[in-house]
């Protein structure tokens, strides 16, 4: 194959399979798996949510574990992501999206939470995963809008 | 062509025209086509919402006359779908993602429905088709969950 | 490099561009990175919001520093875009999908806008951009349904 082909092959099937990675993620928390949740990891990785947690390798697979989190299975949630911004860079990747936490209240779902989030990836030897995840709650303070900010400035 | 090359190109090319035709369902059940939801179905597909409508072939377009959507229609409203995972295995294909029925309240909007979504997809002549689409509310049970736990575990 | 396998990677990073300029629109503009935004659009592109603005060319990039726009910035807000359903035409193409506009309010959020979108996409020297955004709000009139129903309709 020639080599032109080959890079620009590799190049669209890096970007849909970071697609698909981060389109697992509200689906893999919400069913409350948490052996699949550490898989989209890389074995050392790390989530950071706001400062309320800082999760890295096995604890990764921990979150769903959480009495908070087991609280918003019962009652009902779901995680939505938004569509996001992908930049890919050999070996490693970068991404940008919002993501809301929206719960059940009675007959209707309300918006819990509204973050920002920066996703760092790395390729495996068994593919994509994520390095850090960073997500920040849309306060208004500076520190969510700079996660959003890395998009913007074209990285 | 190569082989390879040829296989690549088509995995992605069938991947980019699912993901066109998750994306399509807001648009077109939001402005009520009838006729260009029925086409988003194979000939015999099915719509499952839950334990509200079981849907077969002419029946998913009528879905759009339904007097609750009609209502919907006039009042305001938006069928919010996320980015989906997706699994194709050559004829067949699966994707799971959320969506949210987001209705008018006066001057702003809520959140009226937040559901789990299992797809299955059949190639066609005419090209991709679904051919049964599940949709489970958010409430907590076990039956929205299992469906996003599909995959949860890697499929 | 054949004819065919050119035209078919051609049109699979046209589509991938194109996704990738719509995902960056929530991050640029809650980040609040005027610059950023008008990069975006064509020289003279032009973004209409229902009644309320119609601007063109450099006026897009002072979207951000609209008064309201940066009361919704301190608030915390999140522009939540869905995965759009595209089209592309030769050196043209065109969007569909919906937005929210998400404001904090106190410990939670609400949805203050929900919006239908049509795009309109020129390629220039310097990749896909932005030549006409129509954004009208779902308010259950006409308007916003013809926009979702450019994409019902197959194009």
């Amino acid at each position: 194959m020639n080599d032109e082909v080959e890079l620009r092959l590799k190049r669209l099937e890096d970007r849909i399979e970071i697609e698909d990675l981060i389109a697992r993620y509200g689906p893999v928390v919400d069913s409350g798996e948490g052996t699949a949740l550490a898989d989209m990891w890389a074995r050392d990785g790390r989530y950071r949510v706001g400062a309320e947690h800082d999760l890295v390798g096995a604890e990764v697979a921990a979150l769903t574990e959480i009495p908070g989190h087991q609280a918003y299975l019962t009652r009902g949630c779901g995680h939505f992501l938004s569509a996001p911004t992908i930049r890919i860079d050999g070996e490693r990747a970068q991404a940008v999206n919002h993501s809301m936490l929206v719960l059940r209240d009675g007959e209707r779902f309300v918006v819990e939470r509204l973050s920002a989030n920066h996703w760092e990836f790395v390729r495996t030897d068994a593919g994509w995963r994520v390095e850090v995840r960073r997500n920040e709650l849309l306060t208004g303070d500076e520190v969510a809008r700079s996660l959003l900010g890395e998009a913007a400035l074209g990285w």
